[in-house]
């Protein structure tokens, strides 16, 4: 059993309440507690030595991993973060210096982005460290954007380039939340999800809450820097679908909108690339169209217990 | 280095903003999020396998005791629990229907208390189950029941019955959220606090964030039956006040409201025991009375790590 066959199966029936505006199957849940303008958004991430991070990579940039992961889903909500807790697993025999320099890529990042850590735990967690990171955050009430909004027609885009993150980018990735705010306050952006588990499966999230498909153009396709030097191992093109962990946003908008909004997009962020690569159209699934043809494309992303 | 040295130095200087009204150090984070009449309460806690619990405890009861802890702590704030998240880190082998019947406890005491469970996580975590509740809930603005509130004279009160809480209740506890609204709307409680380490060392918390210290009335203190039961190995008075895990309330009130509010109790709570145990004092530290006088009480709590 796959991770999301095991999500699916936990969350067929959980308790509800009236709080709920979006509970389970997106970025983050989304909750009304009474605040007149805004809404809660409310998320948890975790990172775990040897699957997420080595007992070599440097103790601060295993925090700002953490915290940075979390904070790229509030982005794909359009929202602010607030505050987090911070729940670390340490074997019995931990280094409190090791720990420390943890807590200090957390909190510069944290800092950076006016984060509050509130608090949070340490427990004992044998063999490895674990690091799971609770996150709120909040969002103009309506202009949280969902997965689930996509529309036939309309124009996709993402942030940056793809692939090769694990060369370092996943250490070291900007979550992108300036640019997630500027966007939902300038255009009607209809969906939008953090890059995860890579473009084709973090799309084909998307595709499957609006009830929709993709065409995508090969070409337009950013391949990052990373992925072709890496290419001996993984052919580039697939890296750039599948590796993961490239916390870049997909967003849609109506196709009418697309070049006003790579315009403005150039003009206030001239350093961060924007790339548009191809349509929602009716149906499922995701179609692959190069200077050959069309193909369905059958690669999906980083599946954990697959 | 134990888990409160640990704590101490991780805590040091963490990033904070306007929105904190109470940070690290209490049962919850207190955050102002914007709704007029109405704080916010943040919280996660974790049980890991072999630590919390073992391979035999039933699933339903792993769930549950997970969610009840953190339970617990809003109650700790006389608050109102509203949504949670769910991390699950799992071994590579796992079985499906034990993490289903994990969630079954667990959405079962959420139902309960109107608990909606709005997402999570699941992650690899090899060689044993870890399992970390992040919680949401509110709190009428002002009404926030923190541990730094006790003052000299204030009269001292336990709910239930302490120790051996290892023999079932672990699993079992009804956190005290009902009570500790009502407490909360009725009376004028000055401090408040969860039992989760033992009274030594919680009430302990209390005195030391309030500046204060108490005296106890050995022969107040509610001895639990297990506690009793299992005095072979550990005399039950010390099981009272160390083995953790009791998950009453502490909580202090001014000394001339003491009467009133245990008359009041008796009649809304009739089933659950209400204890007077002591006073707080000016000064530091614990001093227990018996018959033949009164002594330094040199006992603490459950401390990880130790």
């Amino acid at each position: 059993m796959n991770e999301f066959d095991l999500i699916a199966l936990l969350t067929k029936s959980l308790p509800s309440n009236n709080s709920v505006v979006t509970g389970v199957g997106d970025d983050c849940a989304v909750l009304d507690l009474g605040a007149r303008d805004r809404l809660i958004l409310f998320k948890t991430d975790a990172v775990v030595e040897s699957v997420h991070f080595t007992r070599e990579t440097p103790p601060e940039k295993i925090g700002r991993k953490a915290l940075a992961r979390c904070l790229s889903d509030i982005a794909a909500m359009a929202g602010t973060p607030a505050a987090a807790l911070v729940t670390i697993g340490l074997p019995e025999k931990f280094e409190p210096g090791f720990v420390a320099k943890i807590y200090e890529g957390l909190n510069a990042l944290a800092a950076q982005h006016n984060v509050a850590i509130v608090g949070g735990e340490t427990t004992m967690n044998p063999n490895r460290i674990f690091i799971s990171i609770a996150l709120l955050g909040t969002v103009v009430r309506g202009k949280q954007v969902l997965r689930s909004g996509a529309k036939t027609g309309d124009a996709i885009f993402v942030t940056g380039e793809l692939g090769g993150s694990l060369a370092g980018r996943h250490l070291e990735f900007e979550p992108r939340l300036h640019e997630a705010r500027w966007l939902a306050k300038h255009f009607s952006i209809h969906a939008m999800i953090d890059l995860s588990d890579g473009l084709a499966g973090d799309l084909r999230h998307v595709l499957k809450a609006s009830g929709v498909g993709a065409e995508l153009l090969k070409s337009a396709i950013p391949v990052s820097r990373a992925a072709k030097l890496a290419a001996r191992n993984k052919p580039a093109f697939a890296a750039a679908l599948t590796d993961g962990e490239d916390f870049e946003l997909l967003f849609t908008v109506a196709g009418g909108g697309a070049v006003k909004l790579l315009d403005g997009w150039r003009k206030k962020f001239p350093k961060l690339k924007l790339s548009c690569i191809g349509k929602i159209v009716a149906g499922e699934g995701v179609i692959l169209r190069d200077k050959t043809g069309a193909q369905q494309l059958n690669t999906h992303g980083y599946v954990h217990f697959a």
